[in-house]
């Protein structure tokens, strides 16, 4: 026993060793390696980068299974906490150009923790029903409740985006929802739930390359969309618009996160680092038994 | 290059015969050997066994991990027919006493695919609003669009159970709920929905130790309710109640699967393996490209 006992600690020490030595591959935090900053302009960005991260794709990949225990459980906490009358929750919105691989992100990244605890949405051209309200209606709707993560693939987001690259909403109508939008995350901040908020970006070769394959397989010829072309050509019209997205609405409750996208690896371990860092800070224990536990175990010994 | 193909081949005929031998363990198919069926009582189940099925615990996880893979392209295939028009779905059913190990198959059985297909839903006592409405009110708010895989921890068959057990309606009340239900059912696969219906049964000396368990670990606590043992109390009259529901509901369109749960790696292959066979006999093959695809690729290509 006591022999099993010494092979497990050394085999514990082993694995914290190897994990303290994948985690040192991030020169910087990655939350401050990754946040953006008034001098970051996204039009000069390089899109094949990896910043504050010195370890390679494999590292990357074994650092990110290294994590998904760690995130499993701290998301049970908060699971836990939001079942015990917890108010907090966690709300990552992923906004990206066509291919940038926001999908990747859920199946891989939030395909880590428990499906129970995550509640996704993927957010379109808005719905008959949806566009007769305004457009923070069906972001309301979808929000996490309590102990939940709460996934957002586009957002309101898009009505600095979409809306105003393809004119669908006059100048002045579409430049009020940054202090709108910036007013409605500070009130959700302050009712509990954490913010974490993540552009990606894929430079134009990579998404060229991304949707040719989507063209060559038959497999991928449902991603392909011939509408994501006119989307491309505005390209520079779409950076023109995050770059002021990022600049109008990176606040301290919930700041931007940029994530460069062509290394599809680093865009996964760094939200996969993001997220976990989230949910690291609500550093939540576990809810305390809310009923006698011996009084408990002696009637279920009795029954 | 050569070399690497004939190596790779090599492997994927390994692997193969792996899988084929792991498939053998089942003595016959999944869905047939747990489908409910006249004679079963399930007052006289023995909780602990794994029918239709030759292996023992590591196989049964080796197969759940070999299917992995096919689980999620199928998934995807689902997926990918819903958004190009399809109207096929897929609903898991999940009926348990407490601690039969529900939420436990969704972790590992359904966190196995792609959360973006999954439309999850748990429910508990009706809220304010959802009991201002009939039963199947907040049940048909909650079905799978077309091309996701819709998972209930608990459902309408609630109805028939907490309901009659506790008493909350009237018998002619509740007694009229099974032709409702099957009218309902019946409706939804008309309409393109497979339902999968799995009823897992532990043991009341298995349930005594899970939720000894839960009153011994401070990170189950949360987990544990006093009304567990009210309801454990009528740990017969619930089987009567289950026995009734599987007489009455199972039907050709939405048979009932019974699933014994005391082995915790058994209910788990059980179920993977009732959604891998709902899956493929979906046989849905990629969608048709809906574009003229040479045409794209040169549009792509001046892009």
């Amino acid at each position: 026993m006591s022999g099993r006992h010494s092979k497990h600690d050394l085999e514990s020490t082993r694995d914290d060793d190897a994990l303290r030595d994948l985690e040192k591959k991030w020169t910087d935090s990655p939350a401050r390696a990754l946040r953006w900053h008034k001098d970051l302009d996204v039009r000069g960005l390089d899109c094949n980068s990896a910043p504050g991260y010195d370890g390679d794709k494999s590292d990357g990949e074994e650092l990110v299974a290294a994590h998904a225990d760690e995130l499993s459980e701290l998301q049970e906490r908060l699971f836990a906490d939001g079942r015990s009358g917890g108010t907090r929750s966690v709300l990552l919105i992923l906004q990206g150009l066509d291919t940038a691989g926001k999908g990747g992100i859920v199946r891989h990244v939030v395909g880590l923790v428990d499906p129970q605890g995550v509640m996704h949405r993927a957010f379109g051209v808005p719905t008959a029903e949806e566009a007769s309200h305004g457009y923070l209606w069906r972001i309301r709707n979808a929000l996490p409740r309590p102990g939940y993560i709460g996934v957002f693939d586009r957002s309101h987001y898009e009505q600095v985006l979409v809306v105003r690259v393809d004119g669908l909403e006059p100048e002045e109508t579409w430049r009020a929802h940054y202090d709108e939008i910036n007013a409605f995350e500070s009130e959700l901040a302050a009712a509990g739930t954490t913010i974490v908020k993540v552009a990606m970006f894929v430079s134009k070769d990579e998404q060229k390359a991304r949707l040719a394959e989507r063209l060559d397989r038959p497999d991928k010829y449902w991603k392909y969309n011939p509408g994501d072309l006119k989307t491309r050509a505005r390209f520079g019209d779409y950076l023109d618009a995050y770059q002021e997205m990022l600049e109008r609405t990176s606040t301290d409750v919930a700041p931007w996160h940029v994530v460069p996208a062509d290394k599809k690896w680093f865009a996964r371990l760094a939200v996969t680092e993001l997220l976990l860092g989230a949910l690291r800070a609500l550093d939540l224990g576990w809810p305390p038994a809310d009923f006698d536990v011996e009084e408990q175990k002696t009637l279920l010994a009795e029954s």
